[in-house]
């Protein structure tokens, strides 16, 4: 995910395509990158930070011209309809208001706000990058067995950030610095974003993964065939609650069960000191189509409903550590104190 | 599943048409029957073995006119062929044990010992569907909550049976009584028994039912929006271990941390004495393709293997009661004793 040189364009992968065809889409509407974001053709909560910052930069390019009042208008017009393309993960409004804030802050007209626009959404993806590189750094000191053995849940590899992820990325800088990885992945019903995405993300790196069906996860950690669990975070309360994709909780509760540590890796960014608890967080609901259907075959009975949570809340009770760009914590979480540092 | 009048055929619902289609397939040569047990047209372990003794009968009619030992040696040979079409589901080799010791208790030339085959492959369904009501029966016993609010796995109805089902039974028979009942059902990834089979067939009963990903049950668990998991069983082990459908065992971890019962129905013929514990079961290992490819596309990248176990060990020591035609058996689960009375 990033703009295109002249920031005309936000230039993303459409994920939802994924492994069958690679395509690179260039959006070039503030429309394209609502709808991008809400269909999960970009997705993994760093991405859509770096994705919305993109498009609401690239979206402002009409009203360079406009003066400084009615561009702010319009700025956060755009940055509202942006913020609310997804509900549940936080750095998506995180990356929006520090856009804003950096447009609002320079003097001049709408060109220099635009300009400030564009370096903005620039940095948060190097931000990201740097972001990536600090957490593989981090979670490597936990993970010290060998060969590395882990089980992680949906994407959260370079799909799903800038750089090389976020649960992915020791496991991707430790292969490349010689170590031993091996990777089981779930394969994330119903979007099957590990089957598709981790799957196809690990393989291209040379990193060993075996994918399994989510209800096998409990099964396969009374193989003792991994060490850890290893998942992302869409949005973490002060409290050091966690949303994640639904499944993660049921990780979480079996990994306790056979006591294998449960690790979430996620930027600092993803952390809401304002909201006090997972009860606070807002879940989206998904479409029923996405367990009704398997592509064009229909698989659920007309009329009968189904319970579609995108993400779950697994509490702080069951994560053995939150491991960030800042460093490694531990409960009793204090994120909020630690964010006035 | 049932034998046709006149014992020429086996006639099965084809499940892996369901919900798109309803077709009913008369099966007339062994291989076809043997091919409906291990590509899941019938599938749920008590059909299967009223399937096998019916498939067997079925298949000897070719060798009606056979001298008794010759009758006997291809009795043999079908029923060897007809047992190792699924690995797990112990009722398999029972029904098959009991048709084949029917044929040969009968005094007389082949056409005797066809009639008995027959006669007994009618007999192993008559106490199929008595096993279902009896299991229904002894289950309500435990679910005196009103509304009874059940959460189940893979399918257990009449589909899996000649009955009412096994798990399903109770919330059948139930429902058919006037109380009220709600099931939430895992769609059971990866062939979707849950959301194709158990979803139709509630509803064409008029229970209402709502699907959810396998990976969030335990979030549902946690909402308390169900005051028991109740599933089948495939094989049961003399200690009380419970082969089931892989996904039932993150089911038995979840509903402990949530001090939530988790019952077992099951025919009293799915306990094995001869097999001591869980590590003594076979686990039949499915093909990558049930995870691989949602219909005609490809989900998991070529070359990246999978992980698919059919089936999972739920130790004892999770599993609340076991619930059989002959009562309800808790811990200490002394099976072999209890099959010695």
């Amino acid at each position: 995910v990033r703009l295109t040189g002249d920031g005309a364009a936000v230039r993303i992968i459409d994920q939802r395509l994924l492994p069958t065809e690679f395509v690179e889409v260039d959006l070039d509407t503030l429309d394209e990158v609502v709808d991008a974001i809400s269909s999960l053709a970009v997705r993994g909560a760093p991405a859509i930070g770096v994705c919305a910052a993109a498009g609401l930069a690239m979206s402002m390019l009409a009203h360079e011209a406009a003066p400084r009042h009615a561009f702010i208008a319009a700025l956060r017009t755009n940055a509202e309809r942006l913020a609310t393309a997804r509900p549940t993960a936080v750095n998506l409004r995180w990356a929006l208001d520090r856009a804003v804030h950096a447009a609002e802050g320079t003097t001049g007209d709408g060109r220099a706000m635009r300009a400030a626009l564009v370096r903005e959404a620039r940095a948060i993806r190097d931000d990201d990058l740097a972001m990536s590189a600090a957490i593989a750094r981090n979670a490597l000191t936990l993970l010290v067995a060998e060969p590395i053995r882990v089980l992680t849940h949906c994407n959260t590899g370079a799909l799903a950030t800038a750089g090389a992820g976020t649960a992915l990325a020791p496991v991707l800088v430790a292969h490349a610095a010689g170590r031993r990885v091996e990777v089981f992945a779930t394969e994330t019903r119903p979007l099957l974003q590990g089957a598709r995405l981790t799957a196809w993300e690990l393989q291209r790196a040379g990193v060993p993964v075996t994918v399994l069906a989510d209800g096998a996860s409990a099964a396969l950690m009374r193989t003792r065939a991994v060490d850890a669990v290893i998942v992302g975070a869409d949005r973490i309360a002060a409290n050091g609650d966690v949303a994640n994709k639904v499944g993660t909780y049921a990780l979480a509760v079996a990994a306790l069960h056979h006591g294998i540590p449960f690790y979430v890796c996620a930027p600092w960014s993803t952390i809401d000191v304002a909201t006090p608890d997972g009860n606070a967080i807002p879940i989206e609901m998904r479409g029923r189509d996405e367990l009704a259907k398997l592509g064009m075959t229909r698989v659920l009975p007309d009329g009968v409903p189904a319970w579609t949570p995108a993400f779950d809340i697994t509490p702080a009770s069951l994560v053995s550590a939150i491991v960030t760009d800042r460093g490694i914590h531990r409960a009793p979480f204090a994120l909020g104190a630690a964010a006035r540092t």
